[in-house]
């Protein structure tokens, strides 16, 4: 198997080492899968069992600044510092010190997310991104978006999906080394899309989605079903861009998420993401769409639930859900 | 494929259509399933995918009155008259439809359930294991509980395992006509079981669990599972038995019932039998189980929570649950 030091080495190559810039400030986006990535197949190289889609969130995500340091390392988040041995410290060094040399023994971030971070809104997804968008730009790299994809996966899966905007599709890949498991940007754009961020609880999860994914994978016996479903979801989810028909990929959006979730239920000790104000809302959209409003859902790892329309029906939504963020992806 | 009247021209044989009684009075306890019957080989037999395992509600359930009539059909449910062409009075005599005769043209009944009807607490189960055991009685045909087992269970599946106080186990079969799919008891006595029934809502079900079924075998793809599911749950279940150990039964039954309302997710238009209110127990339940509590529950086609536990808990979960009614199913 290949390790992640070795997988870091094939794809920068030959490249300097030496920092061109003492700092870079770069964005990224969050995405919000459609088709849910869900279960690694190597968790080494966090390669997933499948392919996933998602839609970024266009403004909404992580601005960065990662600067070389020779004496420490340090990560602010919003503007406060984050302890060494947090959960999150850690996950960023231990993509950081992939990248460390004697010409940037330490470095120093500050990240600026204008989403709840560890909500399942996708802040790892921008904020990795956003991390190997800026060590492009320090070490000059000049890696391609797709490289840069296969770099940003290994800080988080969903990572490698938050270097474009708008419909991104992740290929799982076949090979072992996980080279050809990155992203790619699809040429579908439709202003008319709208995502509602609907933010129940911005406390850290009880359950990361690393661990849940790890057990899901080991112990649900409905996860043997998850391929097929994400199979056939992503063949009519592709029919559904091609042909510009957003309420059915939107209502098979809803349907992945919902199979995701099912698979958390079959653990020994079940998994749920949702509060009673998640349920709540579910039902309010359900009753919605039993009156005749195409308003669907997704929900990831945490009880958030963010509704997927039409631009036409923004304002009656508007008035449903007074609290939503209303996120535009291609406007 | 034999048809229904085949099937039980084969269990009765030659015995007599004559009634020797004007009417029979016959008590069948209701019975939850601890690990679910969910789907079916057969439509016409009411043949299942699977073997299920229940407990029985020991004094809950139908007390039934069939009467043979000269002049018409009539239907009376807790002293009050169904109306024909109900969904319920359609049941009751496609059942009944299968045993008139010149003798026995018509029928009336009048059962009353100490159960809310129609409402997940296996109404229907008690309903027709009533009917068939008054049936017998009628028309003295002297049959075995097994032979009355496979008839119970034309009118509603989980019927077959309400001819039994106790733990009772239906086998699924594998013939073709049927005749091997009954229900048998089984030897375990354990006088500290309890079974605690939550009622959120007696209003009758927006889907039943005939027609969710249907939909389910025919389009959730995690039901592909299920009988992997049922086979790993019912090894354990029976291991559970044998050792006395009721926690791991309760555990392994809820964890069942999480299975089954899982693939319910799936479907391309979800069906969840849950209300708010529903959700709120299951938390309580999970709160008190963080907090050391071996309290465990299961759920069928309906928003009813039935809780497992056992007597040494009785007084701390009255309190907990304070609308909760307490069955003892060997006491």
């Amino acid at each position: 198997m290949v390790c992640r030091r070795e997988y870091i080495a094939r794809i920068i190559g030959h490249r300097t080492a030496q920092h061109e810039l003492q700092a870079a400030t770069v964005f990224a986006p969050s995405n919000i899968a459609l088709c849910k990535y869900w279960g690694k197949r190597s968790i080494e190289l966090n390669l997933p069992v499948t392919d996933s889609l998602s839609i970024s969130l266009q403004d909404y995500g992580a601005l960065t600044t990662l600067e070389v340091s020779d004496t420490e390392d340090a990560l602010q988040l919003n503007d406060h510092n984050v302890i060494k041995n947090n959960i999150f410290y850690n996950q960023v060094f231990d993509f950081l010190n992939l990248f460390r040399n004697k010409e940037a023994p330490f470095f120093k971030i500050n990240t600026k997310l204008n989403i709840p971070a560890s909500a399942g809104l996708a802040s790892s997804a921008c904020g990795f991104a956003a991390l190997t968008l800026a060590l492009n730009r320090l070490f000059h790299w000049q890696l391609s978006a797709q490289e840069l994809s296969l770099i940003a996966r290994l800080g988080s899966g969903s990572a490698c999906r938050s270097l474009w905007h708008g419909f991104v599709h992740w290929h799982r890949g076949v090979l072992e080394d996980g080279l050809d498991s990155y992203a790619t940007v699809l040429p579908y754009h439709y202003p008319q899309m709208r995502v509602g961020l609907i933010v129940c609880d911005t406390s850290p999860k009880k359950y990361s989605s690393r661990q849940a994914m790890i057990q899901t994978v080991r112990y649900s016996r409905l996860y043997k079903t998850w391929p097929l479903c994400v199979e056939e979801d992503l063949k009519l989810m592709f029919e559904s861009l091609e042909e510009g028909n957003l309420t059915a990929l939107f209502a098979l959006a809803e349907r992945n998420c919902k199979a995701m979730h099912a698979t958390l239920m079959d653990l020994p000790d079940s998994i749920s993401y949702s509060t009673i104000e998640t349920y709540q809302i579910i039902q309010h959209i359900r009753s919605l769409r039993d009156q005749g409003l195409p308003v669907y859902y997704t929900q990831d790892a945490g009880p958030n639930i963010k509704l997927l329309f039409e631009a036409d029906y923004e304002d009656v939504l508007k008035k449903e859900f007074k609290e939503m963020i209303i996120v535009k992806p291609f406007v």
